[in-house]
């Protein structure tokens, strides 16, 4: 049964000592769920990482336990994060379980409503400031040097330990790492863990290969890709709304180290790859994480990708942060009716009339 | 590693055969999070259930999962279903995965946005009706007796056979059943559907004990407290906002077998506990999961339940499902301010003065 966490589950591989208190919401353990239909259309082996499982529904969890872990082990009483929305709520969520204050940086646009109610609910202190993520991560920076506020975005390196256990767990999932992994990327955290995951495995003899990495930025924040800083960033995936990645070099690293990529996708193709998942393989997960099976579209029909691969998508976080952007991107609104047997008959019979006209 | 869903994981006690697909999203296999800081404060031994796990976010999947699966082997196109929203959003899914038609009827008013935002995603048919819940099951149970529709609710047999695994998974993460089995109480198939599970892992000499079943509804909807239909039920804990609900009987059964009870709590003492959860032990719950640990702590302050006692309380749903109620009940707005490091530096160090003060 599921009774650990990663701290756990994957000691040996972190930096937990015998005072690191026991801090687990149970996070990892995280679903390889195979996607039938679309491996069949793209003549692929894909599977779907699942992240949104993860207790504050996304991979941050992984790294998230660790640091504050190793906060209070450290003596600290307050972390401090910069935040799209996924970081804040799981600092807010551990914080909560240990007793440490709280305080959250957000931009006041373009944080998904859920993720919002998620640092309000676990009781973090929220504040959105008129300024984009970039420019509240360098603010919580510079005050974290300064005052006794521990830093819990992925610059702290407990964070990329914590994180690096989904590539372990992807190879026990399939024996194996798959031909390749791909990745949405914002602050190019989390591409820069599985890669230090997937060559620690390697290296420990648990896995009999690596994977090509390939990462996606969205098009109206791709900072990598073009080679610059992106001042305003745009993309409806607001949790890769990001200009300025934090973890830049090493994953222009682990691309290159793997024979891997970087490339960008589109909004459109991020919307499409959204619903493509949702209604052919029952799997919701939030728009940013769609890059990765926009990315390996995209890469497929450029043939890049061999027919046969065996391809893992990280799916980043859980689609009912956003509900907003699902209720827009389904296109469709609810018909409402009557509570009448005769008028829901006529809806649905007409619904059928309709499609199979 | 979490590699299966229930069908497989408990196969010996449901009705899988040869014939049945394999389906999956992997549900199940949900957290039991102990809550250490409440069980130290009530004097209690409590573990939360956390079944926000599951795959839409919700206990529904574990029966949805058999029903859709039964239903496609039994040769069925399309599947119907009322919901106050968890529902609609599971079947959507599974149905997706496997390629069936789904309409679901769900009440104009008072359905969470995130379930809204579900059924949508997932592609399914969504009829809004000017009623309420109890309105829309009696018409869809009409309907599919004469149309060639699966209805998927939990008066299908499937969905209590699915949904009994999560008793079997308690019992697993314990060794045994608990003294107390808490559970909120809507349409009372769950309570229904955990009561089996216990008897027959009971039987099948899995556990040693039988729990008692404590089961609770929303005063504003407390059909069975009452002992009578409440025609216009009212409560914030959308999920169980049910006034006449199917399996009342069998729900009275389990509490008196077991030698439980079933109760109610208000809204405020929900709200109270649904922050309480969040902020003390890490899990963000939807309103109605709340209702368990507020009856629990309703049944303590009466002396019902004594000191020490190893209680469960099952957490039905995710809390990213009603973004909404958790913005209202957290009763904080995010302070906007400008993007400068000495006005946030202000606003955290005039927090700390006011928190120290």
């Amino acid at each position: 049964m599921n009774n650990q966490g990663i701290m756990a589950r994957y000691r040996e591989y972190l930096p937990v000592t015998d005072k690191t208190p026991e801090l687990s919401l149970q996070e990892g353990n995280t679903p390889l769920l195979r996607g039938d239909q679309l491996s069949e259309e793209y003549e692929l082996d894909v599977y779907f990482k699942v992240e949104g499982f993860n207790p504050t529904g996304s991979f941050k969890d992984r790294g998230m336990v660790v640091a504050i872990a190793k906060a209070a082990e450290e003596g600290s009483q307050a972390v401090m994060c910069a935040s799209t929305g996924n970081t804040s709520a799981s600092a807010a969520a551990y914080a909560a379980r240990l007793g440490l204050r709280c305080v959250v940086v957000v931009p006041d646009q373009n944080i998904a409503l859920g993720k919002l109610s998620q640092a309000l609910v676990y009781g973090a202190e929220v504040l959105a400031v008129r300024g984009n993520f970039d420019q509240a991560l360098e603010i919580v920076r510079n005050l974290t040097e300064r005052y006794p506020f521990t830093l819990v975005n992925s610059v702290n390196p407990y964070r990329i330990e914590g994180q690096k256990t989904a590539a372990f767990e992807v190879c026990d999932q399939l024996g194996t790492a798959p031909d390749i992994l791909a990745i949405p990327v914002g602050n190019a955290g989390n591409i820069t863990a599985y890669w230090k995951g997937f060559v620690e495995y390697h290296q420990a003899g648990k896995s009999d290969r690596l994977p090509k990495m390939v990462g996606f930025e969205a098009e109206g924040a791709a900072a990598i890709v073009r080679g610059e800083r992106v001042k305003e960033p745009e993309t409806v995936a607001t949790a890769i709304r990001i200009g300025n990645p934090a973890s830049w070099d090493s994953a222009v690293k682990a691309a290159e180290e793997s024979q891997g990529r970087i490339d960008s996708v589109t909004d459109e193709e991020i919307l499409e790859a959204y619903l493509e998942i949702a209604r052919r393989e029952g799997i919701f997960a939030e728009p940013a994480s769609a890059a990765s099976w926009a990315g390996v579209k995209k890469m497929r029909k450029q043939g890049l990708i061999p027919a046969g691969s065996r391809v893992v998508c990280v799916l980043t976080g859980n689609g009912l942060k956003d509900p907003g952007t699902a209720i827009d991107a389904a296109a469709a609104e609810p018909k409402v009716l009557d509570c009448d047997e005769s008028v829901i008959l006529e809806a649905i019979m007409g619904a059928e009339e309709v499609s199979h006209g």
